[in-house]
């Protein structure tokens, strides 16, 4: 691969655009060393904020940053779109879909997919939304099930259509649930004068016994009273079958007709090929030290979402989100800089902050350490701590347009078909290979 | 088609949510009539600032507008999302890929599609921009041309991925050549610090001796002026003789390597199937008598693009720019509530309010009747009446941001490739079938 570099400086290869491999290029912007990011897309994606692409209420560009203008300024980083292949841990070397790759040090920033648990028929059927594009292709295929529904004349035809299933209610089902819910209370009839809202149904399914598993019981409670409320069937301790495209089977026989089931009941680390079998844990994790390294290996570090930091504090490692990969990015960034220097390394401690959930309209749940509340101001302090971490004045700026905007005329967002969504167009997926999404 | 109507008032049928259509639904909105639209997309295009797409200045949702979302007050007003494949003229009824339905009144408001004039290579490897999902897949087909030269190694092989050629000087032509002009002037070696700027051509190239033909000599000049300002290598009086994805060539054997064409160089009507072929005048139009009514067909009106109205004043039809596709939509609406009532019709008359063209940053052409200036005034009438014609309040706070952050920042855009452009995935294209776009 071209990378135009001849220099002598430590080469430090990211793998991944995420938070985690976002913080490890800012870290070592004044280091001698040089950067080289590949990722699958040319953007950052800011993911919790995915689901309101799904609704149509923000549109994509506002969640998301170039890589290559982020990085704008800064005289040693370069970018490249590329899919890596494998990883030649032998030879220092990333092989990659536009050339090979040799590294110092390499950091596997590659982050998490949805996890189907095995079951091939709910991967095919079901919807993801752990990317841009499957953010996109679940808003078309929501809007393009309400047109279908209109074009039918009795209420049993519209059923399956005006019914969404979304199954693991974590944040993200939480937070999809709460939006399909005001799209149905505020926008449906409204928008299709030729349909009732009274027959959109809004089911939020999980195996375990609480919505928001690891938030406080106040704080799962209250966003269970919240979805209630709004109209959503939360189902708590129902395990899921099968389904096959019209209807969702639950263990125990119960069955509800639907076109709309999104998976977000769990998820797995992205790992490269070329990664030993032996250093991968449960959740497909790297096993990584304290100091976010590669079990074995000297300088190749795992961060957030595809590490697993298994220490007698974190016996399951760390949970998946954000503030994790944020902070485990900034220190291996400062640590690669110490290593190349020469010296002593620092170990990874997580600063917990907390969990912000949002239901919808002036409902939220924030569990801040030993502060726990719910409701407007939760909303208000919900609202704020996303706008400050979006990349981007222009974006932060549009987001929040958008959100007084809906919030005003109580009928947010855009919601356009612009590509119509065809389950048959999906690329074929295969988990074996390495994919930096 | 169920459209849940069984009212006893006339139904008025329009096809296409363009300018035109647009305001026939909103001029009939206390009409004892009931209307249906039908489009294949469910939103508005604002196609003036296409362009803005294509460079990724803009998002796509900031000039489309939802149908739905825009009649949502309006009683009387239905929506589908549907194909036309034929009228039924004998049988007042249109057929769709969604079932039949009835009309008292038809509107056809199709608009215009990219002209290749029949060279089927063209057609295949040089890319329109008359609807968003064309302009999204010229934009990915900039950016991944840019990621494709900053991997090649030399000067020669990055020559093709980095030379533009824009075939039409009409407005989009020209609006398009000052974008990717700043493009590079500006954005270029910041982003892709491997590339450099001297190394990206931008052509400009028409047949007609002069850019923007149908303004005035004064303000031809001054674009012509400020694009070889911009450094777009202007070329005119010449004529394409083939492209085949590699290299274009001229009449007269100059040639340029280039895996960029974009043709803006022709449109022509998109007339549904079912329209006798003696009611089309030149450029695909159907042929409309002065209300706008298809010749020899007594409920049938024709607006806009696909509308050639002949008289002795207007021996060519009018011009193919929204302002003629509001004002006859307009008054097709008012004279299809005339028809209803009993009252008499009144004829079309075209009130040219002018034209206005911008090159890029304070560079615009203001051509109106008499008065005729150019510049950085230009410039802001342009930006003001583009953004008043917008759709939505939304919209217009969001473009207005948009213009405001890439003026200061003079590093426009947010230049993402959210789904990848192959050629090989376009829809095979067959003009004898209606597409409402």
């Amino acid at each position: 691969m071209n990378t135009s570099e001849n220099s002598k400086f430590p080469k430090v290869v990211i793998i991944g655009g995420g938070f985690g491999g976002l913080e490890v290029a800012k870290q070592l912007a004044d280091e001698p060393v040089d950067i080289l990011m590949l990722d699958k897309h040319n953007y950052h994606t800011f993911q919790p904020l995915l689901y309101q692409v799904a609704t149509g209420s923000l549109e994509a560009e506002s969640i998301a940053f170039s890589l290559r203008k982020n990085f704008a300024g800064q005289k040693n980083f370069r970018f490249r779109i590329a899919e890596v292949l494998t990883i030649d841990t032998a030879n220092n070397k990333v092989i990659t879909n536009v050339g090979d790759v040799s590294y110092d040090y390499l950091v596997i920033a590659t982050g998490s997919t949805t996890n189907f648990f095995g079951n091939k028929d709910i991967e095919r059927f079901a919807m993801p939304m752990k990317s841009i594009p499957e953010a996109l292709n679940l808003r078309y295929l929501v809007l393009q099930n309400l047109e279908e529904a209109s074009l039918k004349a009795t209420k049993e035809e519209r059923e399956p259509f005006l019914t969404f299933v979304l199954v693991g209610a974590g944040p993200t089902g939480v937070e999809l649930a709460g939006a399909l819910a005001e799209l149905r209370n505020h926008i449906l009839d409204r928008d299709y004068p030729e349909l009732e809202k009274e027959h959109m149904k809004v089911y939020l399914v999980d195996f375990l016994p609480k919505v928001l598993g690891p938030f406080s019981d106040e704080g799962s409670e209250a966003a269970r009273h919240f979805l209630t409320e709004m109209g959503v069937e939360v189902m708590l301790g129902v395990k899921v079958e099968s389904y096959d495209g019209e209807e969702i089977k639950f263990e125990g026989g119960k069955t509800i007709k639907t076109k709309n089931v999104i998976w977000s009941a769990g998820v797995q680390g992205v790992v490269p090929a070329g990664i030993d079998k032996d250093k991968i844990e449960r959740g497909n994790r790297i096993s990584v030290d304290t100091i976010n390294r590669v079990k074995g290996l000297e300088n190749i570090f795992a961060i957030g979402d595809v590490a697993a930091m298994i220490t007698d504090e974190t016996p399951k490692g760390h949970p998946g989100v954000a503030q994790v990969a944020i902070q485990q990015g900034k220190l291996a960034g400062k640590n690669i800089a110490h290593l190349v220097k020469g010296e002593p390394t620092e170990p990874f401690k997580y600063n917990d902050k907390g969990s912000l959930a949002t239901i919808g309209r002036n409902k939220a749940i924030a569990d801040l350490g030993k502060i726990k509340f719910q409701g407007f101001f939760a909303w208000l302090i919900w609202m704020f701590v996303h706008l400050i971490s979006l990349l981007g004045f222009r974006n932060k700026v549009v987001v929040f347009v958008n959100w007084i905007s809906n919030y005003i005329a109580n009928n947010g967002g855009s919601r356009l078909i612009i590509r119509r969504f065809k389950r048959e167009e999906l690329p074929k997926k295969d988990l074996q290979t390495a994919k930096v999404d």
